[in-house]
């Protein structure tokens, strides 16, 4: 084997080549688990989460290729089951959490669950909020709103997108007129858990008030808990497409970055050396504690879906 | 809708029920990025790294289950590439890394890489372990030894596997003589990167020097890093069935626990509620640090492999 290809000793150091790196932390009195704490690798660091800066990638691609038009930017992650064309629940060959490439598999999201599988998360949600109004805890504490809400949904001639209209169920005060432009999804497939999940990106564009008749009504029971930048959304929705035809009722939770400007402006300047190295970062951190967030509430799914 | 059917709000705290958490948190001179650091989720920590704990799980459930004989545990990563049926690299619809579940995908794991990625890694490595050795690090240095041994194999009747014998190169001394027992793989395809890797659990058992001739020489020339309680091994293999035969040559990069003993110590009492937090986790501390330096020789892999 000729020197130049076999593999190649440092150029220093020479004098440390007998050094055993292990037998430092050795312990005399044998006892092998009390040893001095590990470096979490041989850089000394954590590497790179791939799972988030995936999403955190996408996220910021829909962001700054989105159409050219004023509107907000809604980035959430809905939790449900992914169904393969029979109707199960999609199954690979994987044993761990991962992000589906887009348009490969056939399988659609299914954002509904169980009602009992609602309550679980219902108790979760309010135990955690509970708990977090307790004084000696350093984080911001959980908040929410209970909602009563109405969408009404207009077809417009030549486009794909309806018209979607929010009126307050009480008052019928109008909350928001808007057509919402789907930018892109990416699905999660979560084997260990109950539960799959889907990040979405849409444009919601505000439009006048619509004139004609509706074609879908749906209204919307739903607790909005709130905690820093996040809005975690547990909605009962029932669905009326005629008066004679019997509702659909489906349950949704869903959780979405709060603030669209946030996100734009955060965006904006993700990576820019010109600016401090905590605005570089700040789209990711938001993003980082969104997918852990997401993560959370997958893996408190219990087995109500499948 | 039923009040029994629809979520219920918190029976608590409803007098902030109009409060918005995110509001808190506006910037007065409209500076969104210049925000107090985000908590890392509604539960103030990261979630569990699913990734790492399957790792972790599947190792544990290896070593207790591993066959009654005295010998050495052998828990290694091998960096190579997912190579199906065909012979190409392996091709799933995922976006990141993720564990294979065994026995449902037809591939074959390739310990090899060019000399040109294994040169490339020799100075990734020799340029890490010179910069751990500069004076303000706070982590122990990286530490090597440069080693030249001869693997022969003599086969056993009657038994699959063959006995190993190896010597020093240069003084013919016999360092081990062992039969090394499989007891399991994790494959690991990792789509954004250049190279798969492999997670390996053998029983090493000395057994005494065999009688007969050897049917397999192979050359190992072996820088071993070691940093903690592992060691990084970079080997050049020539390998001779026959004098007449031409010898093949291959170029592999494992990461190894060091030590046997601290693995099946801390795996003993991996969650074990009578010892201390620290011992009780000793072992996952163990698998992660193993886990995150796979994953940072993964990840700077260059394009030599596909």
């Amino acid at each position: 084997m000729s020197r130049r290809n076999s593999p190649s000793p440092p150029p220093a150091k020479r004098a440390k080549r007998t050094m055993d790196g292990p037998s430092n932390f050795e312990n005399p009195n044998g006892n092998h688990n009390a040893l001095p704490p590990l470096s979490l690798s041989i850089l000394g660091v954590e590497p790179l989460d791939e799972f988030i800066k995936e999403i955190a990638d996408f996220i910021h691609h829909m962001i700054m290729t989105r159409p050219n038009m004023p509107g907000q930017v809604e980035v959430e992650a809905k939790i449900g089951v992914l169904r393969d064309l029979s109707g199960s629940r999609l199954s690979l060959p994987v044993l761990v959490e991962t992000i589906l490439v887009p348009d490969t598999i056939e399988c659609r999201f299914e954002s509904n669950m169980s009602m009992h599988q609602h309550k679980h998360y219902n108790n979760l949600l309010n135990n955690l909020m509970n708990t977090s109004h307790q004084s000696n805890r350093p984080s911001p504490p959980l908040e929410y709103n209970h909602l009563h809400l109405i969408d009404t949904f207009y077809p417009v001639e030549g486009q794909r997108q309806k018209v979607r209209v929010t009126r307050e169920e009480q008052s019928g005060k109008v909350q928001e007129c808007m057509k919402k432009i789907r930018l892109g999804d990416l699905n999660i497939y979560s084997p260990k858990r109950a539960a799959d999940w889907r990040v979405s990106v849409n444009l919601e564009v505000p439009v006048p008030h619509p004139v004609g008749s509706a074609s879908l009504t749906r209204r919307k029971d739903r607790l909005s808990y709130s905690h820093e930048e996040y809005k975690i959304d547990l909605t009962q929705v029932t669905s009326t497409t005629s008066p004679n035809a019997p509702p659909q009722v489906i349950h949704e939770l869903e959780i979405e970055i709060a603030r669209s400007e946030l996100l734009l402006s955060t965006a904006a300047v993700r990576g820019d050396p010109n600016v401090s190295e905590q605005e570089r970062s700040a789209f990711d951190e938001l993003i980082r504690a969104f997918v852990n967030n997401a993560r959370i509430l997958v893996r408190n799914s219990n087995d109500g879906w499948q």
